[in-house]
């Protein structure tokens, strides 16, 4: 028994060898599927990885141009609002002018202060629309009578009742005419 | 010799097939490190993948925000130059308003200008600079001379010589006064 135990005992140990060997070469096999699966997730995870730079990249770079056009549309028509608030005033001024009057000298500074805010406002990109003798354009001009002239063409601004201002293309109030039938 | 030689030959098998099981196992332990140089190799891109992918999140957040701060404060300050330049013309209606004049009427037209003008100014932020009677302040105040009054505390605006606009907290023309020594 001793002996039997002895072999046994013997055994054992080589069995425990031969089983040591696959188990040994086992962790190295497994090793390698595990690697080529780890290879296979990492470069998934790799290309994944590098299309979402890929995508935030080009989203950025729309963000840019974007963001890019909006504040040069801002600088180019930053005035746009105060400059059509500031239109009436021009009318008042034109409509205190048009009065003769008999205090030449308030006439003089009032003319002054008139010349000093158009060129101000010009400045600006304020800009008159033509309008007179111009062929009617409904992106520019507001018809509000139609009287028919023989002389002229049809279609042709025949007078300009309030003046009409833009800011590059913009408008900002569109002239007021009569147009020929 | 041929022992020593018979030897050699026994033990060069024996040495190839010790090499060999090595050589055997070789493949996959070259696969082996292989894979795993290559798993290492990946980790790191996918790493630095990742890094670059952060990095240019944050640079995106940046900018995001720094567009945003940029066009926010273009629109808060988007009438400055306009309103800057239109100050000269206040100055001209002030004076000629300061004057008495035999047409009334006129009068009375440059009045409505000036309190339209100025309403539609004060609409796109304009804001008279407090002067007379506060404390000099340099940041708003320019102080072009100097006088004792004893009956009011040092450093007090005693005159407005001529009146001073903000847009917000930026001063568009300092208030010019004349201050208590």
């Amino acid at each position: 028994m001793t002996e039997e135990k002895n072999v046994q005992e013997e055994t054992l140990p080589t069995e425990a060898v031969t089983a040591e060997a696959p188990v040994d070469s086992e962790p190295i096999d497994i090793d390698g599927d595990g690697l080529e699966t780890k290879v296979a997730e990492l470069e998934e995870s790799l290309q994944a990885s590098e299309e979402k730079y890929l995508r935030l990249y080009a989203e950025f770079e729309n963000y840019k141009k974007r963001t890019r056009t909006e504040l040069e549309t801002e600088k180019t028509y930053r005035s746009q609002a105060v400059l059509r608030d500031i239109i009436p005033t021009l009318d008042n001024i034109e409509r205190a002018l048009s009065q003769t009057s008999a205090d030449a000298s308030l006439t003089k500074g009032v003319q002054m202060v008139y010349d000093n805010l158009i060129s101000a406002l010009t400045e600006h990109g304020l800009e008159k629309i033509e309008a007179q003798d111009q062929p009617f354009d409904p992106n520019f001009h507001q018809a509000v009578m139609q009287e028919k002239d023989e002389s002229k063409d049809s279609g042709i601004v025949l007078e300009e009742l309030q003046k009409g201002y833009k800011l590059k293309e913009r408008v900002l109030r569109p002239s007021m005419v009569k147009v020929n039938e």
